[in-house]
């Protein structure tokens, strides 16, 4: 069975190190010291490594199943939720009048990562909670807020997302479901969703579905899309539960994976809804959530990634097979381990520059969004804005990759089940694809966040990164990370020129390249992290720290980053200038 | 449910316009006219996407099951493979003395695509007999000929290749199977075998199983090796089955994918063997058939990215979402569909041209396997042995990916089983591992492959890129292609460069850079097919074909590959060049 270890320390640097948060002058972030993040990830570590993971394999190997309406969760799943509710952990970074701890969200996303990384489908039913609970926060009533949020906040009920349609995912201005109004102020939802994570289940008393549908006669399109909360069971004016609403489940979807989350087809027929936020505001109230939702993403590409890293050294570090080239390294063996050899070396550093220079990017930008919503930060607010599509996008697209070149350390014993390695991958391809596919990502990237407020974010990031170069340029110790990122940074504007020389004449030519610029940018961000980190790691070691080996181990990893994967930039530099037409110059039916 | 239309008319353009098959000196070319061609691949065609690919998602579902020591294959296998039996399908290619009906292997190849393309797993069964028919062809005795190939041919039996044992797989030399020699001339097998595909089932009244193991008191390690044929049941003298041997199956393995195909773990106990070939000599009689059994795995990675991206783009046209942002294209519907867009257009056209490409690489490494067999010409020999590893490593992950992009073309209904497309994913995967795992191949190629016969090979294929240039140079209709070949080219010869110079002090800096290698290489042999059928596509307008919208279509996605894809080896160069150092310098513990 595959092990999980939370990765605490690599968290404390990025943390402490590197953000340095407990000197910020965020507010809350006073708090985050040391000893106490310390307690919280070692809390969470032991949670998720003890009690998650062994379910992991469960989940997949059991699925959730629909019997008689009702679903039912994995063996051991409703019993662990009870320990992840008891713990707190839910409402780790909600408000403390809803019972929430009001903890920052930088913390909140380094647990998440334990979360995930343990047990991806089993957290997804937080995960959704969290989500429409943060949507209620942001656009509910008083009385909404107290009718929903204290138990949504604990996960006695949980929530869900309702977007997708069985003809529309990405295009919700096709939606059909509508939202008739009624005389007491409520509405009748009718409809099907599809692709409902956390849909239904049985670890919960009620779930509260926060669900987009049209009002008739409001506007066409997206423009006339609202925003409805239908909960499974309507709640009295004590808070108690009432009758069933009119919502069932028509299906579990069978999927490659996340098999212990159970993805519903939902059934609304005249179900008792209330609008949340404004009436045809609907994408507005459920965009608002969007750049958590998007980095909570991200980060699951991320976590997969370390899960399976995790797996893939131990094994590297076991099996016998062959020997080194260089001369035998275990010569009281039959072998020598896998790890000795040049190209598992170059896999597993590959999956682990990636997965700590992504870890660095994902709690930065979670940061920036505390620094936007706990200090009204508008600068910040439009950094993250643009960096989160590249968050969900290249994070997710590179996390894949990395279980499969994990899996592949495993040869053969990585395509059977049996060591869960399959699963780690097969669970890691949904976050390509849900909270709008990578290529959506790319899209908002290149067609709306390059040149909202004037280009002002974009030019902000250069500036970071173009300060952090002079600041440091002159440190002998950092050469092998400023120069790369200079590089890096400087392909990735000339890519940004070319958007606005040829994208004027013809869009095509900035969304042709839509997706190589999606994954340049998110190597110059990953190359900033490294940087950061080597910065991070040669103060420490200069200072004369106790533990050299970790900051010279964080100083080699970065150098592998930048010497051989920031260079991929020069590629998609050369892809984005050939242009569009090579792209676009088939008719359709050429295909 | 997915379709598969097999693609006839890009396989004769390879096998007329750009190899002239027919006009080839090769033994039997002459008769690959093109009517006879086309006959063969319409027939083949016809059957694999009538009868094959419907079983496609039922070998998935189902999967093979273990019942009182029986295997049982999905629903429909077993009436299925009678008709590829009756067409007379599984001896395309074998001499007619033993019932095949002695066709050229580039033949057997296209129509090996459309079988693997339309129903992997189930070719599986008639794929191994092939491979385990040819080491007898190629080792056994009159007697072992005459005893098995007849049946073998025909799939009355079918074979398997045990190679795996639990706690080795590449390194084989750890094997612990053994093979007592006995007074009659016959050995007693005994251990476990694992992964064995095909290992056993329902479909033929016996299955001869090829089995390395150990001769006790032969050499130590991968020397003393030897080669045995383990019937299941016993041929008595006349031909008919004897008793049962003593082999039996242990398990049937639960796989992310293939489950149509039933992977065996396989104990051997005192089961009566007969060597195949010379003692000790077993990896040498089993690797001769590698060539082929790795281009043959090759060829998966192509046909799934083929199947794969026929549906992705049936999807693509299909699929309403969005509009085109340089005009609405389908006033009179709701949305326009997914190919107008430029991202999705980015993913077919990378699926497209790189599964043109790798469809000629194929069919061109299998014509030089043709004149190495049919004209004895060691040059084509030792030419098709250098690209082998490329053809199976780089294909396979290639291929791989392209059954993710087809798949995310589908967004959340690429994810959910019902339409197939995981599948595709699923089973592709394991031809990045099965016949040595694509690390080993980088390996091969490196460390073996390049050096061999004092690097003739890799001079002689520089020879004919730069023969195809200089002749071509001139051609202002191919300027779009000589040009990024010349310089992808130039870059596989730089790192082969580096390789001679600094693989020499210190061998890590070559193996740090195999993978990169083997995929640069990879992508200077499509670029080069591509720059071939450019011609061949130029040539037929000149000539004025009726067909020109086929030709320019060729031209078009050939620049794609050229603009877009082909100048990855500037990358994977200045990986390679980037050395060892970074790559090796972590001590284990450190990961």
């Amino acid at each position: 069975m595959p092990v999980y270890n939370a990765p605490v320390k690599d968290m404390q640097f990025v943390l402490h190190d590197v953000l340095n948060v407990s000197e910020s002058d965020i507010p809350g972030y006073a708090d985050l010291e040391m000893d106490f993040t310390n307690a919280v990830l070692e809390e969470a570590g032991k949670l998720t490594s003890e009690v998650l993971a062994p379910l992991n394999v469960v989940g997949d190997q059991e699925g959730c199943r629909l019997e008689n309406g009702i679903v039912y969760t994995p063996t051991g799943f409703k019993e662990a939720f009870e320990q992840v509710k008891e713990g707190g952990w839910t409402g780790l970074d909600m408000p403390e009048e809803y019972g929430g701890q009001n903890m920052p969200y930088v913390l909140g996303t380094a647990v998440g990562e334990m979360f995930s990384g343990s047990n991806q489908a089993f957290t997804m039913y937080q995960g959704l909670t969290h989500g429409a609970a943060a949507a209620i926060l942001a656009h509910g009533t008083d009385d909404q807020k107290n009718t929903y949020l204290p138990n949504m906040v604990s996960c006695e009920w949980t929530g869900t997302m309702n977007l997708t349609e069985p003809h529309c995912g990405t295009d919700l201005g096709l939606m059909r479901t509508k939202a008739e109004p009624q005389a007491d102020g409520s509405y009748k939802v009718t409809g099907q969703k599809i692709f409902i994570s956390a849909g239904d289940h049985d670890m919960a008393d009620n779930v509260i579905h926060l669900v987009l549908a049209k009002i008739p006669g409001g506007p066409d399109g997206i423009k006339g899309v609202s925003l409805f909360i239908v909960p499974k069971f309507n709640v009295n004016e004590d808070g108690s539960l009432g009758a069933r609403n009119g919502v069932s489940v028509g299906a579990i979807e069978k999927k490659m994976g996340i098999h212990g989350n159970s993805t519903c087809v939902l059934n609304y027929d005249d179900a008792t809804g209330y609008l949340l936020g404004e009436e045809h505001k609907g994408m507005r109230a459920m965009f608002t959530m969007m750049n958590e939702a998007r980095l909570g993403v991200g980060m699951q590409g991320l976590s997969a990634a370390e899960a399976a890293y995790q797996n893939a050294v131990e094994y590297a570090k076991d099996r016998l097979q062959g020997r080194d080239v260089t001369g035998v390294k275990n010569p009281d063996g039959p072998a020598d381990p896998l790890i000795v050899h040049p190209d598992i070396r170059r896999s597993l550093m590959d999956q682990k520059s990636f997965i700590e220079g992504a870890r660095a990017f994902i709690l930065w930008g979670a940061s920036l969004i505390d620094q936007a919503h706990r200090a009204q930060d508008k600068d910040a607010d439009g950094l993250v804005s643009l960096m989160t599509p590249v968050i969900k996008g290249f994070l997710t697209d590179e996390g894949y990759d990395m279980t499969v070149q994990a899996q592949q350390v495993y040869g053969g014993h990585g395509y059977i089940e049996e060591h869960g390695m399959s699963q780690f991958t097969r669970d890691a391809r949904i976050a390509m694809i849900y909270e709008g596919a990578n290529g959506v990502q790319a899209l908002d990237l290149v067609g709306r966040k390059l040149a909202q407020d004037g280009g002002k974010h974009v030019m902000a990031f250069f500036d970071l990164v173009k300060t952090f170069c002079k600041e440091n340029g002159d440190d002998e110790a950092l050469k092998d990370f400023i120069e790369p990122l200079k590089a890096a940074s400087k392909d990735l504007q000339a890519a940004g020129m070319y958007f606005m020389q040829n994208g004027m004449k013809n869009p095509n030519n900035a969304l042709s390249g839509s997706y190589d610029f999606m994954h340049m940018f998110g190597h110059v961000c990953l190359g900033l992290m490294w940087a950061r980190m080597a910065k991070a790691a040669t103060s420490a070691l200069a200072a004369g720290t106790s533990d050299a080996a970790f900051y010279e181990t964080k100083l080699t990893t970065g150098r592998y980053y930048m010497a051989r994967r920031l260079p991929a930039t020069a590629l998609h530099l050369s892809r984005i200038q050939s242009g569009a037409d090579t792209v676009m110059a088939l008719d359709a039916q050429a295909f």
